[in-house]
């Protein structure tokens, strides 16, 4: 279990298979986001024919609404949602730190209040790793100090080192609630992820890595305070920076990344796993992927087209609705379109991964992905 | 085509086959309303998955968005929707007298104001039979001309005479259109069904009746103008009034009927079609329809429950998704939620309808209704 095997490389590129205890997961993937244990206006049955074969839960959302006692009580995240494979929590500290002015951040963890209600709460990373063990989901990660990205070296230090003394408390709370206070290995249902932090500074990343190894071993290392400000080519760099560095037998997971270009660029400096909420946030505003680039589903120009949204795509929407329509559902704002364009971007996103992952193991990956990237930039994208 | 075998009787209620260029129609059968050429929220494999038999959309909505003649261009409404089975379009007549103050009925049309954008537009019995015509649905409903349900005697009577003469208009039209204008039988893709009028006022219901025959055959014939504001015990007289009256090789639709007893009540008098948004809009707003009654599902109790929506229903929803988890996706307002109980509702009239063609061919319809409304009434609704 949580075992993860390479099956091939080509140059930083990798692809694997990932075995956890709701199933296998093939690298590299895409991993939809399921913030309130839902992916947005997505049945578990519209996501599983996207072919993903994770999806991502959020523990502060969850923690609010329903609350972790209720999944709990009823069976835990896979049965509370239906969705009967693999599932990832995140820890809750992303969101906490994105509640400026509403948060006070202490070493003991952070005081928030709720956007819901406004009642105040605390964030521990005792807290969050329980409330990951109860939501159930078979990867939780660690909580951490999350900071933006043009932060100072001395904020994102601040951050990084925090984030490695909490990381100690996770780690023990995961441990003893899966029982491994003894000497056996633990058998448990769920395995706990660190992830990496140190902002935009080479310095700070490389000491977050060292201290994060140190902790180990890990069964999956997560790349987290990226994509959040700062510009794509400081993103790639401190990519570049860490995964050479991190162990060949844990999966890598960039996290809250991203949009079509963003996961090519990940998976040839060796990330395999990917989140991101863009699919369906674009897929609600009528915005659909489309190899050569983004395409505005609201656009006159479709208004009568027979033709399929993207005829090279095999999502439910491109195989069974004619652009007009689709259109249509957008101008007299039936849900329906939300949902069928959230469709034609997460299977986007997840064949994007399907695809990199043949060319890797074909040995064909770098020729594809220039000429990919190629055509969807020539789309004005 | 066109054709409808009675295949059994029970008192007055009645089974029966109808045959349509798409399909078959098994009787009794609630029809969900498609609007916008779309189920609210749902997708044509989730009104399938629902046994619903046949779909309407409203011809007032379609000719504003996206336009009779870009439908018409994509193939018609089955290419359009993906809807591959029988459809039904009413003729607009509902919508433009339900525009109080944004409408003006001369002998000629009702010339009327967009809802939209606030155009002049005029739709005559022509223009209705001519869009019909190129939307391309099975079945197109005469244009009528539909009075309020407390309307006097005088009011109804005009109502109701104009609607005779625009019958011979519509009749004209769609035979034009047809290409019956020879003396061959028309092979036409579409059959136009006429509208009894006359409100609450049985002796113009009579004469609707009879105006409405002599100008037949008739492929099935629709009674319109009840369910708008008259009391059940009114609407129920009526329906007594005209089906044994009705030839029995026709099917008998009432146009935007009902909720769950209302079925049952119209099968009972005879009523052999149906079709109401309740299913829907209930379902929007989180209602669901159980064999005990309504039930909120937002409601506090359900928030921890694993049991299904409906124990004894075989949709989607019940067969899948915890009660827990349907509150939950209401509570956070996620559309899932709104899908999945639109999805329920809409089977359970379609099972309905379902159920009482079985007990009217097995003998057992009376007994079996009486038993169904007891316990749907005593849950309070």
């Amino acid at each position: 279990m949580f075992e993860y095997v390479l099956e091939g490389t080509a140059g930083s590129a990798r692809a694997g298979t990932l075995s956890l205890p709701h199933g296998l997961v093939r690298t590299p993937a895409f991993m939809p986001v399921g913030t309130h244990a839902v992916v947005r206006g997505l049945s578990a049955g519209d996501v599983r024919c996207t072919g993903a074969q994770i999806i991502l839960a959020n523990t502060y959302h969850l923690h609010l609404r329903p609350g972790e006692s209720i999944v709990q009580s009823m069976g835990g995240l896979h049965r509370f949602t239906t969705w009967t494979g693999p599932m990832l929590t995140d820890s809750g500290g992303f969101q906490v730190f994105s509640l400026e002015g509403l948060r006070r951040i202490e070493e003991h963890g952070v005081e928030f209040q709720s956007h819901i209600d406004g009642t105040l709460r605390m964030l521990t990373p005792e807290r969050a790793t329980e409330i990951q063990w109860q939501l159930g989901a078979d990867i939780a990660m660690a909580f951490d100090h999350v900071v933006p990205g043009q932060s100072s070296f001395d904020a994102a230090r601040e951050g990084m080192e925090r984030t490695l003394r909490w990381l100690d408390r996770c780690k023990g709370k995961h441990a003893e609630l899966a029982g491994s206070g003894g000497s056996g290995e633990p058998a448990s249902p769920q395995t706990l992820w660190p992830i990496i932090q140190g902002g935009i500074h080479d310095e700070l990343r490389r000491r977050s890595l060292e201290g994060t190894l140190e902790r180990g071993p890990w069964t999956g290392i997560a790349i987290g305070g990226l994509s959040v400000g700062e510009a794509k080519p400081v993103m790639h760099r401190v990519i570049e920076l860490l995964t050479p560095a991190l162990p060949v037998d844990a999966p890598r997971y960039l996290m809250g990344v991203g949009f079509p270009p963003d996961l090519l660029e990940g998976i040839a400096r060796g990330v395999d796993l990917f989140d991101c909420v863009a699919a369906t946030r674009n897929g609600r505003h009528g915005t659909a992927w489309l190899p050569t680039g983004r395409l505005n589903v609201r656009g006159a120009a479709l208004k009568d087209s027979t033709a399929p949204l993207d005829p090279s795509c095999d999502c439910e929407t491109c195989t069974t609705y004619p652009r007009g329509y689709l259109r249509h559902l957008f101008v007299v704002e039936d849900i329906l379109g939300l949902r069928l364009v959230s469709i034609h971007n997460i299977r986007f996103l997840v064949r994007l991964g399907e695809q990199a992952r043949t060319h890797i193991l074909n040995g064909t990956f770098d020729g594809w992905s220039r000429e990919w990237l190629g055509r969807y930039y020539a789309g004005g994208d």
